[in-house]
């Protein structure tokens, strides 16, 4: 039996995104994983830090970084609940991370838009894991926003 | 009388990169202006903080983001040492800055490399000022890290 699924993974992720909806930020959760330990986890903090960097793939590389006392994340998986933008793909790709999993796709923002090589070669991608939820959960923030 | 020039200010962001040469960092700096006035300024610290996002450019974001508290910097100006590669570039993009100088150009790691288009519509690009004096300062560090 299986305990550490992706699902599972992504899920943490989720419950990071969820935090942030309830803060008033775009929803997006992330954690990084190392030996199926969560090293790591964050959701965007653009609004509260105004601070654009606040991404949560950004905080969550900081953070697993910190806590390893290390630069380079080879041994790590990202699982985050949207497709990460140039910037987060730029700080993935310096951080040389083992696996990048996200959820939904962003089609206008994603960094496979502007180049599906922003990653590091080494960087294995899969994607589509609660993909659903996660888009629903950004949904229902930006539908909300529009009242 | 122009007090404030371009190489001005690029050379408050060569003073920063020395910094970081001095603390062996590869020595990139950065500053941000907002009405001829400096408002952030940071070098390279990826090696001291072990954090690939410790980019001069990012921490000069931050910050100025901090000072204005405000997460957009479309009157503001950056000048950096070295060309932001595509991490740096999105953050850039995000902040909606309203002029980049970069000095010396960075063939391989560049944002250009990636894709030009890495960087706000709204954002004017210079590069070139002090580009000799910032690539020296490269070009001394990694030849006495090879030493």
């Amino acid at each position: 039996m299986e305990l550490f699924t992706h699902e599972y993974f992504m899920n943490e992720a989720l419950k990071q995104a969820k935090f942030g909806f309830e803060e008033g930020e775009i929803p997006v959760g992330a954690v990084i994983v190392s030996n199926n330990r969560v090293i790591a986890k964050a959701y965007n903090q653009t609004e509260k830090l105004q601070d654009v960097t606040a991404h949560a793939e950004m905080l969550a590389i900081t953070s697993a970084e910190n806590t390893l006392g290390a630069k380079y994340l080879t041994d790590c998986k990202m699982y985050v609940t949207l497709e990460p933008c140039h910037m987060c793909a730029g700080a993935l790709f310096w951080s040389q991370i083992s696996e990048l999993h996200f959820a939904a796709s962003d089609e206008k923002r994603g960094y496979r838009e502007l180049s599906p090589k922003a990653l590091h070669p080494k960087t294995k991608v899969f994607s589509g894991t609660l993909a659903q939820e996660s888009q629903k959960l950004l949904n229902d923030f930006f539908s909300k926003l529009r009242k």
